[in-house]
């Protein structure tokens, strides 16, 4: 299993990503699953993959030949005018890869299925990111909900619905993030550290800031374990439900 | 969807469960999923369901059709030996009625898939709770982990799993899975109020403290309300990550 999120600020945006991936308990490793391309001042785009391995390195192999054949240079994410077309061509090249694997393979639905989370800026365009389906079409990040989810997405969620905020700094968003895979990775072994993290700041186009968590991150075990003690602390200022004031229930 | 939760604390059991069901987004009805059954002074049981509506109605008629037909009175839940015995009949008439729709409906495998939480005490025997699979194997309630899930079971994990504590009393533990169910609320739009609560006190022999928490209930509104300030309260204390102190990802 995987976990990824992208959380946009109006700082930037943030991506963050595990690094575990499985078939089967008995068989983990560690794969990378975040990727980023870089014009210098002119365009950066990162993207976040969830979903059968074979078919996400197939899709990102095939967007990286595009970028260095200089024949199909025109259809490569290094090319694309804007962010909305960028997530047309990552759609519509993912679909492929799931029709061609599909129609050679076993016909069992949704073993090849991936979802990818694509991000970044064109130009001066805004910056804005994307989730992409299996079948190739996509949703836009909205300033209501300013974070897209893909793999295993339900442990860390309600964090991220209860404590998310449109003003909230890089430092801010990093935490939050950090609570939500904390969240993921108590539950489900499959999605495991160390967390790639890339930091995107607006009208920057590059991805120099680059981070890895690991286990032994002394910023991430403090706001692992301080947030076991905060969330306590939480849950003891709020008022117990007490029993004599419940609306009781009768029976039919 | 469903969401179901038991939970065993030094004092007694807390049945929690959901009353919606759907069959799909604009098919959605209230029925009631925790069914308890009682002989004064010897046992008292408790019994919520996930899952297919037909497959844990019918379970639930089988169940009551034998504690009233005299000459099947013998294999009714309310002659049962021990809680062990009554997980036993119960994951025997689950399974059996599975297999009887399997055979004679589609073949589509799952459709008719359901999931029990049984518990409760019969005589002087410890007051326990099991989890009952489909195929009618079952799990035993420990202290490690001392609640039960059914489910949409992922939203509301997180908080059971850092804040439960074996020792807490009546009044946190209902605390506890409010939260639990206001977390997948806020989640999943087919998990919703109002709730069927259940407290079973050692040695009671008696489910007289049924409650419903409907929408106006204060006190729901107090835990859910409070419990986002003292959320953000808690996120504000943890320290953020500061970029300068990450290890910096080193591309390959």
């Amino acid at each position: 299993m995987t976990y990824c999120v992208g959380l946009k600020l109006e700082e930037g945006i943030i991506f963050v990503s595990d690094t575990r991936t499985n078939a089967g308990l008995d068989n983990v490793a560690k794969f990378r699953k975040m990727y980023t391309w870089e014009v210098p001042n002119e365009r950066a785009i990162a993207l976040m993959t969830a979903g059968n391995l074979a078919t996400t390195q197939a899709t990102i192999g095939l967007l990286n030949e595009r970028t260095k054949a200089s024949e199909q240079r025109q259809s490569s994410l290094l090319e694309m005018a804007s962010m909305f077309e960028v997530a047309q061509l990552v759609g519509r090249t993912l679909r492929e890869v799931i029709s061609e694997h599909r129609s050679h393979g076993m016909a069992a639905s949704g073993d090849f299925d991936a979802s990818i989370i694509v991000g970044g800026q064109v130009g001066s365009d805004a910056p804005t990111m994307f989730m992409i389906y299996p079948e190739g079409n996509f949703i836009e990040v909205s300033e209501d909900t300013p974070f897209l989810q893909i793999g295993e997405i339900k442990y860390g969620r309600p964090i991220l619905v209860r404590a998310h905020s449109h003003d909230m700094g890089f430092s801010d968003g990093l935490k939050l993030l950090t609570l939500s895979f904390d969240a993921t990775m108590q539950a489900n072994l499959s999605v495991g550290l160390p967390l790639d993290i890339a930091v995107y700041e607006n009208g920057s186009h590059t991805f120099s800031q680059r981070y890895r968590i690991t286990e032994d991150d002394p910023q991430f075990q403090q706001v692992s374990n301080g947030w076991g003690d905060a969330l306590r602390s939480a849950f003891d200022a709020v008022p117990g439900i007490e029993r004599d004031r419940l609306q009781p229930f009768i029976q039919r």
